[in-house]
């Protein structure tokens, strides 16, 4: 019988994550009431059952789901609880939804600091107060020290379905341009730069944002919108490989057109990274008929978050289905889907 | 610069996670459509959208989540993927809800054994067929080896709140009737058993089961009852120890009333642990209005998860509110909250 895993040496520090955090009983009652009811106050929350009982949505629901696991918690422009929050909304908000309530599943490893646990849900109650939505029900579980690696969140969110919305890849055509909110791989070179401790990490912040506010502009301007991602793991390849799988159509974009920020593209040029494949947390793909186009980018401009929005490629029906550039030289090139050096825990 | 992060050596073995698997293009597309989607389809995943947009609920929404990093992944009487079901499900059931649509996020450890997550899909597909849910939306995460423990997953659950529904604490009187689904600790003891190579491990297994269809049939009946939780991390004394805390009424228990099965107590005997503060994982707590307790007994004792339901207790005014436990002499002795020994990794 193997004793110590059985009878854990427990770690007493009232200041540290401790398994009994994890255990149902008044330990774990007294941290989410001390800390993560009292920052998250709602009433939905507030009667600590084992599910939130909402409202009717009056409508057709939306749901997403997603982990964050990025390694450092804390990077220029963000934290992994912001980063949490601002996940589940963009989710929702590119498939044509209001975000209306979250759920909050941490994980949390035996000797966490306290004080590392109470910055992280100060930032998510702080994000998810300034997206309009309400944390109504979580989980806590404890894994021993080494188990896991500080703290993982999942976050799920719902939300209703805007009237009218019809997004897909189906509704791609060809002649359809697409567009990005802003310049293009903050969030991955920002991570890069913290983890790895280098020089450009000081010019370099996190894009880390929510889009719902934004998208919902875009999308009661009558702009005639077709398809739209927030273009996170993977960049903006990612996005547009998905597109072209799922619609057939080839996307092509003109290098020249792309925004990139001096600071991102010295680090991409010094480490030989595309800016299309690094990852971002507050920048809309979108695709919108050609006629929309010049009006949706000067929508997105109006915006605080798509200042620097721009029309980077357009839709064609030429085959094979790819996705491919223009250099200034007008030579064509292929961006491959991103799949080389990966770049771990970098949401 | 810290090279080997930047660029870890991947693992390459095909039969392996790999960083790459998480990095949101080719090769995790493909273990999406090739495992995830091909396990669990349906009509609202097929798109692999960033969210599921689903049918208008017609109802009030009722919303759980829970993450399960249950050690060891596979153990008698179930494992880690059908746990994460049941899981959601008796939390949204026991909420008065008709479960309806799951989302799961999975954290998997690269290098852990392409094998093993097969076999874990393979039983949450299962697992949601047999419940009559449909897992809607997903995420895939992969940290560097040592960074988590082989696998972990939270599912949010959401349904559809039944019309009429109306519990809590707040409806215990005193006078109300205390019962058990069936036999306490089996999920804990077994699982405990499993990890440490006990003996008895043989005879216990883990009480995992969806408790939604026991539930539709007790709530249906008419059978007043007031109060619901599935008695899981801290086992019946955790449940009881909130409903004393929320109610401000005393629960008091009947030792010889306890349904214990004969392995489970020699099991309890020997490492000296109290059956009301082990974990169970499929096993009800329902607090009924003293005239509907006989038949409610019936009721779940008729259905194939209910045979071993019994009152086990009843709620009275004596202050100060605690959970009391009157022994085969006659004697009273409190229940405490279970805090001192932790399991961890029970659920």
């Amino acid at each position: 019988m193997n004793l110590p895993l059985f009878c854990p040496i427990p770690i007493s520090d009232p200041e540290r994550i401790q398994l009994a955090h994890g255990e149902g009983a008044r330990l774990t009652r007294r941290l989410i009431r001390e800390e993560l009811l009292a920052a998250f106050s709602n009433p939905f929350l507030a009667p600590l059952a084992d599910a939130a009982t909402l409202p009717d949505l009056g409508g057709r629901l939306v749901m997403t789901t997603d982990s964050s696991v990025v390694s450092p918690l804390f990077f220029p422009g963000g934290d992994i609880g912001s980063l949490a929050i601002h996940g589940a909304i963009n989710d929702l908000a590119v498939s044509g939804a209001e975000p209306m309530y979250l759920s909050v599943a941490l994980i949390l490893e035996e000797g966490l600091p306290m004080e590392t646990l109470r910055r992280v849900i100060r930032s998510m109650k702080d994000a998810a107060q300034a997206c309009g939505v309400s944390i109504v029900t979580g989980d806590t579980k404890v894994v021993p020290h080494g188990e896991a690696d500080q703290l993982f969140i999942c976050t799920t969110g719902i939300g209703r379905l805007r009237p009218g919305a019809d997004l897909g890849a189906h509704r791609v055509r060809p002649g359809d341009r697409i567009l990005v909110s802003g310049t293009l791989g903050d969030h991955g070179l920002a991570i890069l730069g913290s983890r790895e401790g280098l020089e450009f990490g000081d010019q370099l912040c996190s894009d880390s944002a929510p889009l719902h506010h934004l998208i919902a502009v875009l999308l009661s301007s009558g702009a005639n919108v077709r398809f739209m991602r927030d273009a996170t793991r993977g960049g903006v390849a990612a996005v547009l490989h998905e597109l072209v799988e799922q619609s057939g159509l080839t996307a092509r974009l003109y290098e020249t057109a792309l925004p990139v920020s001096p600071a991102a593209r010295g680090a991409c040029e010094l480490l030989g990274l595309d800016p299309l494949h690094i990852a971002n947390e507050g920048k809309l793909v979108a695709v919108v008929a050609e006629e929309s186009a010049d009006a949706a980018v000067a929508i997105l401009q109006s915006h605080p978050l798509g200042i620097h929005a721009a029309v980077i490629g357009e839709a064609t029906s030429a085959l094979p289905p790819q996705v491919l550039i223009t250099n200034p030289f007008g030579q064509l090139r292929v961006i491959d889907e991103p799949s080389g050096a990966p770049l771990p825990r970098i949401c």
